[in-house]
């Protein structure tokens, strides 16, 4: 990774303890600008043995433990990072955790629709809130809009685009818990930036591209470091026109 | 009313016991040309006084009780639509329950969220669920696509378009539970006309405008008979272009 985050002195990543989480942390500790503290989170890191040996070996990386789906968890973890960052504050908070909760029209139920909504739309929501006052913390210096002051990325889907979900592209991948959750992640980014912009606060949601994890499967075209490389440089050059959007990995405005 | 429902023999809509539903119900009854069997749910049918009274004047208006967010009831009811449709099966079943959880980004609960979801987002894909086998058995005669044959319909908002929620129209309604509900809807909606297009089963989701109702407010522009009249006229004239679609009460499309 490059010199992308060169500007940014605190970054978050949840879901880091595996996929493409795991890689941001881990192409962020090695990039040729690293951030000063890099907060990886994880349901349970004493099981997240890779992300222990990167904390290991890059001291700014910073484990801590996040169960997003735990308001407790969530409110506990803002106090830790609170702890790291300090008078810093938070100048970039990566949702990137999420599960996929594979269920067709035919086998899905109201419980999987629950479950994946609230780890996928619901969690994003309530971690932004816990860490808005680190947010407002960093935003409160500097001009501006991107993670040089401060930003909330949203780790998004395509698969969560109505608009392209038509025609040849809605052959395969019938996953309505995990489609509908991101729809209603990509309404969330929307509203988190319609209510954050008056604080400088950028917002926006962004298709890392398909890729080879657990998630993703191996027949996906990319690997986790060329999706992540491209992914962080998007992340660092975000400024004001990009406030509100859904962005390829490519850095290409994506249809709702 | 007009005709627009005249090739429509047996429909169903859920929430009827107040505001759009119960309209609904009462334009469909009393229209030029009334289908044979006009379904209304309610959750609790001995408060629905109104209802009560259409049903006691139009021995075509069956009422049954539906708690869309239990699947015993759901199951429950749909085993008593059978009885009264038999061998017509269902040709348009209007997923029109819903609720307005109000709460901006401070005020928010994960359990506001949840609760939002389930009435408005899961609860229409498990009624469609249930009722399919009604609706693929009106979808067996007839051609092409429309009411005369089988539609879904989904009861929807202008506030759950993403791409409409951005500049002077956000200064308004910053509602994360509906807004983000409504916006998984769409994506249902969508979800469900991709699978249930082989089988002729219309699929669509219609915004009704801003409406006098409980949830709209005494400062909404349009009369409840105002709004039904327009809606089940586009209701009535929907065809396969419509299939997969977002559309105005005026019959324009909605950006998602």
């Amino acid at each position: 990774m490059s010199s992308a985050f060169k500007n940014c002195r605190t970054v978050m990543v949840t879901g880091a303890s595996r996929g493409l989480g795991l890689q941001m942390v881990e192409s962020l500790a090695t990039g040729s600008f690293s951030p000063g503290k890099i907060i990886a989170t994880a349901r349970d890191p004493s099981r997240a043995q890779e992300l222990q040996n990167l904390a290991g070996k890059y001291p700014n990386v910073h484990i801590i433990t996040l169960d997003v789906v735990s308001q407790d968890s969530i409110e506990k973890a803002a106090k830790e990072v609170d702890a790291i960052v300090q008078g810093e504050g938070l100048n970039c908070l990566i949702n990137n955790a999420g599960i996929n909760v594979i269920a067709d029209f035919e086998t899905v139920t109201a419980e999987q629709m629950l479950e994946n909504f609230h780890t996928n739309s619901v969690a994003p929501l309530m971690v932004t809130k816990a860490l808005l006052p680190l947010l407002q913390r960093a935003a409160a210096r500097g001009t501006g809009m991107g993670i040089h002051r401060a930003a909330v990325h949203q780790h998004h889907s395509l698969l969560g685009s109505i608009e392209l979900y038509w025609g040849d592209r809605a052959s395969t991948f019938k996953w309505y818990p995990y489609r509908t959750s991101k729809a209603a992640l990509n309404m969330l980014s929307r509203c988190m930036a319609v209510d954050l912009q008056d604080e400088g606060i950028l917002c926006m949601a962004l298709h890392p591209g398909w890729v080879r994890t657990d998630m993703g499967g191996p027949q996906a075209p990319l690997s986790t470091e060329e999706s992540i490389s491209s992914v962080l440089s998007v992340i660092g050059g975000l400024t004001e026109k990009d406030h509100g959007g859904f962005l390829h990995y490519t850095g290409e405005p994506l249809p709702w």
